[in-house]
């Protein structure tokens, strides 16, 4: 009774200051922290020292750390004697706001405007995941501003090179392993099931994303002096990525369905109920018809199958009216989502053949790999995932359900093998939220209930020390 | 005799002048007259401009003439009674100097610079077309300025949109047709067959210019949350571009070569004796081995077969590092290169049937055709060829051959059709002079032949009239 007025009183505390709260979101978002754009490493340092500023404002030891790349901000506060260790990952970086034809409102000046579902909060990083970083940072202002002791041990880790595969990630965690050991890691950069249901991610796709040039002629060629005799490379790109897939929509590198195994039916069964209207799904985006691997229902398809897209090709002239030249050069981005078991590494080296094994005389290859991620999964029936589970519910008047994740967080992979803990992917997005495009938003809504939920998961997960989590030592 | 005296002291004129007909190529070398690139609009009337005012210095009736695009120069010297009429046509527009990186010097700050055939002027237009059209003007400035008369009557036609299919040339010509009606026309924008072997150009390749877009999703996706579901636009493009072509080589577009018909004996033996060396030709720019249709020789494939080359595209995130989207929408530029008898829009429908028939379903297609212009062919037994290559074969010293071109020049077709008359295709480039890429040069040599090659041109064609050419009117 004690716990449940206390997290009365802080969610009351939260209530009272939500024009702040959006303030301060809105400041954070203004930094253009894209982490991929080396023309905004400053902005990144910028991001970084604010939420470390933050977080010193409220109490905590927090600290901005050097590493290869961005820095990693690491903000440590005590709880009681007992109570388990908390860690809490997010990232500050931000996708490319480009292009920016598609933005109504400028990506980095964030503006409340309205929608079909209320106000929301559009900007680059509104929900991915500077917004989502927020909802926690409010719910532990609100906790240490209204008196009450904070309940939990916390540690914040994070990062500002999520969007581009966590590079200097994997070295810092293993260089702070033992700082950064905790009891449960909470990775606060997902989605609810809808507008109304909470839900917690207990699989996510992996990545293999590849940066491919394939070179011709040394020079630009006039293509009435050169068509029909001299090797045309986007010619052979269109060629090479074209025969990328079959008919029924499978990845026709040989050997990429070899580790691929089946969802268990336990998890299939789980995704049926859940009533996931693919149609609707697409329509959202104005698309009618499904364009994947035969054979599959559409979350299986999304969850448990791998796929393969291109991302990206420039090559040639693109500039206004007709240029009539064989381009030297052209260059492809794509990226490969993978499941269990599948090495990115293995893709890799698969796709690689496959290419080589079209490559006409006089073309040069060279493959970059950028984001090299396995697929990630976690059982679900630890204490951690049961008051998580319960929190959520608590806050939103519905069950929580379980769900899988098409996209790629290379750092919870990280985090679970480099730590060795359990993870709690947990978030309060949604899936229109257009996370990586123009006008990404956050509704407003989602926020507050962010803001809330994140109060009452605290107390829920400080509650597993006393009721028998992984250290079962009595609370304070 | 009395005719070989004024060639002589024309041609000393010319010898006097050197540096002059320099400083005025590089003067107008220096005007950024990019056709294709609308920024460049007023650079190409200062273009037009300062050709207008040359020949006006020279003594000719020079007019800038509006057109619904970028304008024409129209200059006009009297002749002897009796002497021929000559129609000479060129261009002032130049091809975007894109992508910058690959240049040596700024493109539109010409240099002469040392090269294997020694010196050479380098810079966007220096062979095409401004580099030639200087060669013409400076023969005509040698001619009036060693005090002789012309000895035709010469008519020049300088347009401003050869570059990008001289949309807006076929109502000109068709509106000034009393004006611009000669007896023969020059098109003053060919290749010589090597640097010493003089070349007359009897047939040109025709064009079917087309930019196409796709479009899927209303907005980019993250390609987590969609991949495997929502159709990718840059797949599809890739799919579609990507089946092009056989694996011989041979375009799979249905109907494509019903119309093509072989190149007649009597032109390919006179190709096969020209000794053509294609492993060196494509040595040149850096390839080894010959990428078209197979089961034709070199230059039957450059020359009598059609082809197709994918000119650029763009689509998705191509900014540095990786960006994990599916791009709402991907845009390709291809041409392809037309024989005698296919026909441009013939293609262009059957390329739109063929690629309506691979779109899959939320894909909407857009094609825009930009260059469409049938292929050239010319009678090669007319006395104007005859004197021609007599003219040509004098200056360098060795017989003039007939050869073929594998690029297009739609003006071409519309002086050939709209005035109906005979074509002489001349020009004092080089094939290695890279005209539409990085570093175009023009070689000096080759200038100074062009400008003593258009002196002695001239004085051979105004000898047809006497000779018994189509005007048979006695000389002066």
């Amino acid at each position: 009774m004690i716990m449940h007025e206390t997290v009365a009183t802080v969610l009351a505390r939260a209530e009272s200051d939500r024009d702040g709260a959006l303030e301060r979101l809105f400041a954070l978002m203004r930094i253009p922290s894209v982490g991929t754009q080396p023309e905004h490493a400053p902005d990144c340092r910028r991001a970084a020292a604010w939420l470390a500023r933050e977080l010193s404002d409220l109490g905590f030891d927090a600290t901005v750390r050097p590493t290869a790349g961005h820095p990693v901000v690491v903000a440590k506060h005590p709880g009681p004697a007992g109570a388990p260790h908390l860690l809490y990952y997010a990232h500050y970086d931000v996708q490319p706001a480009d292009p920016r034809e598609g933005w109504l409102t400028p990506p980095f000046e964030p503006a409340l405007v309205d929608g079909p579902r209320g106000l929301r909060i559009v900007g680059r990083g509104a929900v991915d995941d500077k917004g989502q970083i927020m909802t926690l940072i409010e719910a532990l202002r609100a906790w240490l501003a209204s008196g009450e002791p904070l309940p939990a041990r916390v540690t914040l880790l994070l990062e500002g090179e999520e969007e581009f595969g966590s590079p200097n990630l994997g070295a810092f965690l293993t260089a702070q392993r033992e700082e950064l050991a905790a009891d449960v890691c909470v990775i606060v950069d997902m989605s609810m099931w809808d507008e109304h249901t909470p839900a917690i991610t207990t699989r996510m796709r992996g990545m293999c994303y590849v940066e491919m040039t394939v070179r011709g002629p040394e020079r630009e060629l006039h293509s009435g002096r050169y068509g029909g005799c001299a090797v045309n490379p986007l010619n052979v790109l269109n060629q090479i990525l074209g025969a990328l897939h079959d008919d029924r929509g499978r990845v026709c590198i040989p050997g990429f369905y070899d580790r691929v195994r089946p969802a268990p039916d336990a998890e299939r069964r789980s995704w049926a109920s859940l009533g996931f209207d693919e149609a609707r799904y697409l329509r959202s985006v104005g698309l009618t018809t499904p364009h994947g691997e035969k054979g599959f229902d559409g979350l299986e398809r999304l969850w448990a199958r791998p796929s393969a897209d291109v991302n990206g090709i420039i090559g040639g002239y693109v500039g206004a009216g007709a240029k009539t030249a064989i381009p030297a050069q052209a260059t492809a981005k794509l990226s490969f989502r993978l499941v269990p078991d599948q090495d990115p590494y293995e893709v890799f080296a698969a796709f690689e053949r496959f290419v080589r094994d079209r490559l006409p005389p006089d073309v040069q290859l060279s493959l970059t790999p950028f984001t090299m991620a396995p697929a990630f999964s976690v059982p679900v029936d630890t204490p951690w995932m049961e008051a998580a589970r319960a929190a959520l519910a608590a806050e939103m008047g519905r069950d929580t359900v379980l769900v899988g994740a098409g996209g790629t967080i290379p750092a919870v992979t990280m985090l679970q093998r480099s730590l060795g803990m359990d993870c709690l992917l947990v978030g309060f997005g949604l899936n229109d939220d257009r996370n990586h495009g123009p006008n990404e938003k956050f509704e407003l809504a989602c926020f507050r209930h962010g803001i809330r939920g994140h109060i009452r998961l605290l107390n829920a997960l400080a509650g597993c020390g006393a009721m028998g989590g992984v250290n079962a030592h009595p609370s304070g």
